[in-house]
């Protein structure tokens, strides 16, 4: 395995240690070793914004911590769900008195161990509301879509809401709303090595791809022909738009994500025929995302998300975040 | 081939346009097919800072437009030089009549181009001055030392100064300072792929490294057994405290940047050895990036910088910065 790591069974804790190290001035550890916090959390008046899930997503989730983003987030193995104790920890860090929502994917596992801490922080008097992300199509049944890049998306809103004073019954309405505007889906080329198993945990074949792909390798729809970049592109937006019809005149925000061995020039590329496809509806672009945003350890692929705004969400979404791991040359 | 391409042959102009696309309020076309510009550039009164290069190290060049960066960026094919043209070009839309820095890697051809375009400029009544960056010291000979990594930090450093109204000498006099007090070098754990070849051009063994990797995997000092990351971290920071020794109590900014395919967490478990082994030394970290800053198509494998600081250039690094790649949550 050609990987920079001491030992695949320390990969998560070192790299937890590490951002700390890196960003000591903006994040903290917390009493439990696998919640972290930003920096000044809670703050006093504001609704908390606490996330989570299992590692290999980098720069999810700590990556999102950071002023009008996330105030904490409980931090699983690579692919793992954090533990109940991890989750009861990053409410109790973002809790100020106005009650916590909690983000996160739809993953049953994630589910039961959010529950089971949002009981605890009850006992404590912290209200939590949980949302659950599923804006992932690749699966017809809405009961059982998961949780995409679209999380970031979310993160962006809840935290915006929150710091201009939302209080917790609408940053919930807001982030529910945003949520039942969004749609995702991802298309896989190659898959991830997980450290611990050291070698690839499903194929995908050389000259072929996965349409539908999720942040685990799993839930495809469809394995096909390697395709070009304006093919998939326009794969992915008519699985898109059949399940989100938009009208001519809509408002837009667009992310186009790596899974992490993906250039950005490929990213580019594929969302150059995204803008090209949307403008042609007569749908207005207002802000568009292309980066390594949520990613699948070194898979190669990507994930496209389109968010139909309105007014109250293009204010959230403009007012500026400062994530750690996206805030290199202009902390605030 | 397992990429997100239309025609290989097709990468670099595609996703300039994408770019473009995507950034359409803070980048801009030019004349030039392959030179871009920050939106407001040329800004009176202010020196321009330009830079270039081949293409191949996303988010290098283009992504580190913006405001109190680079007003202008000439663009090659992959890892080839941007033309004459390209550079003139550059310099035109960054000069506000108070003269241009142009900041780039030493490679000679892109020394011959950069020198015939200053030339063009000159006849036009621009003056530009150029900081070749050699911050590489894989190879022992500062006089074919490359250009590197550090180069993200002197474009920080002169765009800092240039926006805070430094005359043409003065942002030469301090990116120079910067650059004679930096030191980078690279390890390669995999070779990259460029599109029109389609395989690797050349080819580091599973289980072994080469120090001293440049971005184009060249100039490597020594192949060996692949190591840990902490045994490749106290090589790297040997080798560049070798070459620039540091006495306690001085202040660093420290960049761990990835070559492509190397994820984050390998990346912040190589920072953290690298953090405990200069804190050991009982030197100051005053600011840290880990990212995918400066990278080599698909490689995998890391880059580290050290910049030695002082307060004129503590100041600088500390004022904010709005490159088009990074400012995805914060737009200013």
């Amino acid at each position: 395995m050609q990987k920079l790591f001491n030992d695949p069974k320390s990969v998560v804790d070192e790299s937890v240690s590490g951002f700390v190290m890196c960003y000591k001035d903006y994040v903290a550890h917390t009493s439990c070793s696998r919640t972290l916090k930003w920096l000044p959390a809670p703050i006093s008046g504001k609704v908390g914004v606490v996330s989570g899930g299992g590692s290999g997503h980098d720069p999810a989730f700590m990556g999102y911590l950071g002023k009008n983003m996330l105030d904490a987030v409980a931090i699983g193995d690579i692919f793992i769900p954090p533990s109940a104790e991890s989750f009861y920890t990053a409410f109790k860090e973002a809790d100020s008195g106005n009650g916590v929502v909690c983000i996160y994917g739809n993953y049953p596992p994630d589910t039961e161990n959010v529950e089971a801490a949002i009981k605890l922080a009850k006992k404590d008097g912290i209200i939590v509301e949980q949302i659950v992300v599923n804006e992932d199509i690749a699966n017809d049944d809405p009961e059982v879509r998961r949780g995409m890049t679209g999380e970031v998306l979310l993160w962006k809103i809840s935290g915006a809401a929150a710091a201009q004073g939302y209080d917790l019954a609408d940053v919930l309405r807001v982030t529910e709303k945003a949520l039942s505007r969004m749609r995702s889906i991802g298309i896989g080329i190659a898959s991830c090595i997980i450290p611990e198993v050291g070698r690839p945990n499903y194929v995908i074949e050389p000259g072929t791809m996965e349409i539908g792909v999720g942040h685990h390798g799993i839930s495809s729809k469809d394995t096909c022909k390697l395709k070009t970049a304006n093919d998939s592109a326009d794969i992915m937006l008519d699985e898109i738009f059949r399940d989100m019809p938009l009208e001519s005149g809509s408002k837009v925000a667009i992310m186009v994500s790596g899974l992490g061995n993906t250039t950005l020039s490929e990213l580019t590329i594929l969302y150059k025929r995204v803008h090209e496809m949307v403008t042609a509806r007569s749908i207005d672009i207002h802000r568009s995302y292309i980066g390594n945003y949520f990613t699948s350890l070194d898979m190669m692929g990507a994930t496209l998300t389109i968010l139909n705004l309105d007014d109250e969400l293009i204010e959230l979404l403009d007012l500026p975040a400062f994530p750690a791991a996206f805030s290199d040359f202009s902390f605030s």
